[in-house]
């Protein structure tokens, strides 16, 4: 673990993202593939996707929906007891989401004016899963029970199929606990190409959400506008601000759990105490040994992961601000009260026993969250991303004409003579 | 206008899209040529934007920055009785928009378990404002009093200078009228880079709203990630739903209006009444030629208006919402009633007084809309464009108990045992 004293002066936000950056993705090579991907699927529809599907995931699958007897199967396959964790996680999905859904209105503004915002869900909506190493049910949940929520009609998903054509039965059973009818065993470019132009058998969507690697990400940055996007998700990280207060051992782990996602992840340990900090090193180090994903957990470690040392809390949360990171946990004593220094986060986990990985399966809040420093302007997945709305504009006659003079005035102001015209037309009959 | 008779089993999206689909100016050319741009302000700061602008507008400019001398002579400058019109346009905007701020708001859902949601406003926000033939002071209204409302402490603007280095007066006085202060004499791709990038002089922003030519809307594409975007504003569109009982001048007003905005803009009209459409498509062709911008009208409609001739409302509805026009019109008797059938549209005009540009310039409703389909799935530009928020988890101990064993299950189904870890040292620890 790197470690950096935090100056008197603080850090610029220039300095901390020089400090945080970590290597990209996207190269041209991976452009140029996806572009070629997504045209063979819009030209060729089914018979792409099929022979992509070939390529790519090594399976002829004569038809790539999932039928629901595979779904049945799914259900016997996985482990006692997880079916109930499931609905357990969905209902508590729910419930956080709910409270994110908006309401139509139309209101007088001024007399004769009203005005207001009609919303609906948006019509059709694909949801990407990745699969393989990376097949994770708690992503199914977090990614379609918000489109659920949001009244969405109709919510496809799709992902990979393995070796032997199936899917991950913990998928297929998130799935069916979210509600989810017509999924697809289609991965990778030629999964979002399907989704977003639609083939022979499957309609088009109007907005894709869902992880995925390079190459789904680059295929969703190039359907963007075709379709919405929910995000492009960067390499993810979690900060911890903790003093000597806390258990080292805790933090450790909590860090550890984010550094086993991804080479690329990175942890941010900011601390007022070089002991403590010192502390929670070592048990890193020591953990980091029990761990499966060890060789991950030293890659990432190894290459991203920082601590700060300030002198302040405000010294700590303008690091934390400048970081904008994916996951925030504050375990200082009374954490509450730190809430109103915190301007950049996605989630934000307060006190000892808000393990992060809580937020990941139970809580309820989304675990879809802005990585890599775009929590300075985007927020976590959520019912709003599958719902948009209309403005609703009413005048009547008087507040009609009281309005026109100066409606005329602006448009011509601004050379568009046929927008003066149309509100002339109708001033002039009164 | 085309003139399309919708068979009684209706017209499928594929169908409508076909009818409905523009040209669209993207290339690889401008992608290579932005791509670069982006690169020189990246590498060279402020010198590339001075060299960049002498190159692509023709001045040369020591400081690029607007001065408050400059805007105080713009005041000088425009038409009696602008401000106040402005300044009016300016409360409409901001009293409509107040409505969308959010608040921050935490509420236990479980015993023990406080969850939430905290929004802050962005931090740093860029408008990019186009110059030359399309200076719309309505735009700098538009985009700027969300951010203000929304409670952006820095809002910034960049607008390219004309070939005496100065301004437009008008797009000056919007700027004072909102309370924009820092203000840029820089357009195009360089202006996007600038924002996006920082330079030796001018700060990054975390978010770029407003629209622009191709090289604009390419750049803003291509920074999209590590800035955020509001959208890639494409061509636009007017649909008008209406029946014999309109006023065929009227509405043929409406549609002029929307189609001298741009060779590709398009209109639509849609009727379950021939004879009626017929007098709209004459009142067009008489009223064309009066018009300043009539090349332009004559080019957009004779490539792209196009007459649905439907049965029933509900026919009318359905083409609507698969076309997902910007800016819908419906001039029917009790046009209220119709709201229930609209699902997909930017902004909705109800009633023969609600005609399209008040829309545009003082109704209050944000003008900057979804277009060429794409409000199936987003909405018009707003103050949660400017804010965005962080989800607020809290845990004590014993929600803590009674969630961890769940948490372990689902995090070693997902191969990801330091997540299980992260829990499991504290529920051990009891």
């Amino acid at each position: 673990m790197k470690w950096i004293t935090v100056p008197e002066e603080g850090l610029s936000l220039r300095d901390v993202r020089r400090l945080t950056e970590r290597s990209v993705n996207l190269s041209a090579e991976v452009e140029a593939s996806v572009s070629a991907i997504l045209k063979d699927v819009r030209e060729n529809g089914d018979a792409a996707v099929r022979a992509l599907t070939e390529k790519f995931d090594g399976v002829t699958l004569s038809d790539f929906r999932v039928t629901e007897e595979e779904i049945e199967e799914a259900l016997t396959l996985i482990e006692p007891g997880m079916l109930d964790v499931l609905k357990e996680a969905r209902d508590n999905i729910a419930a956080f989401h709910q409270e994110q859904k908006k309401e139509s209105w139309i209101k007088e503004f001024r007399p004769g004016v009203r005005l207001g915002e009609q919303y609906e869900p948006i019509q059709r909506v694909g949801v990407y899963v990745p699969g393989g190493l990376a097949a994770y049910p708690s992503t199914v949940l977090m990614d379609t029970v918000p489109a659920f929520v949001a009244g969405c009609p109709s919510v496809v998903m799709t992902t990979p199929p393995g070796k032997d054509g199936e899917v991950n039965p913990n998928i297929l059973a998130a799935a069916y606990v979210s509600g989810v009818k017509e999924i697809y065993k289609v991965g990778g470019a030629q999964g979002i190409a399907m989704l977003a132009y639609g083939t022979e058998t499957v309609e088009p969507v109007f907005k894709i959400a869902g992880p995925g690697n390079a190459f789904v990400a680059m295929a969703k940055r190039l359907v963007f506008g075709t379709v919405g996007i929910d995000m492009i998700a960067g390499p993810s990280e979690v900060c911890c601000v903790a003093d000597g207060s806390a258990n080292p051992e805790w933090i450790a782990a909590d860090l550890l759990s984010q550094a086993e996602h991804d080479r690329r992840a990175a942890v941010f340990l900011i601390t007022p105490d070089a002991d403590f900090g010192k502390k929670v090193e070592e048990a890193m180090t020591r953990q980091t040994k029990e761990r499966n994903r060890k060789d991950i957990i030293e890659s990432s470690i190894g290459d991203y992961a920082k601590a700060f040392l300030c002198q302040t809390p405000e010294e700590c949360f303008d690091i934390v601000n400048k970081i904008a990171p994916e996951h925030l946990e504050i375990e200082l004593p009374d954490p509450e009260k730190y809430l109103p220094l915190v301007v950049n986060a996605g989630a934000i986990f307060l006190g000892k026993w808000t393990s992060e990985p809580l937020g990941d399966y139970m809580a309820g809040p989304n675990h879809t969250l802005p990585t890599s420093g775009t929590a300075a302007f985007s927020s976590p997945l959520g019912v709003y991303d599958f719902m948009k709305h209309s403005s609703v504009e009413i005048y009547n006659k008087e507040a009609f004409h009281a309005v026109a003079p100066k409606v005329m005035k602006l448009a011509l102001a601004e050379g568009l003579d046929a927008h003066a015209a149309a509100v002339e037309v109708r001033y002039n009959e009164q």
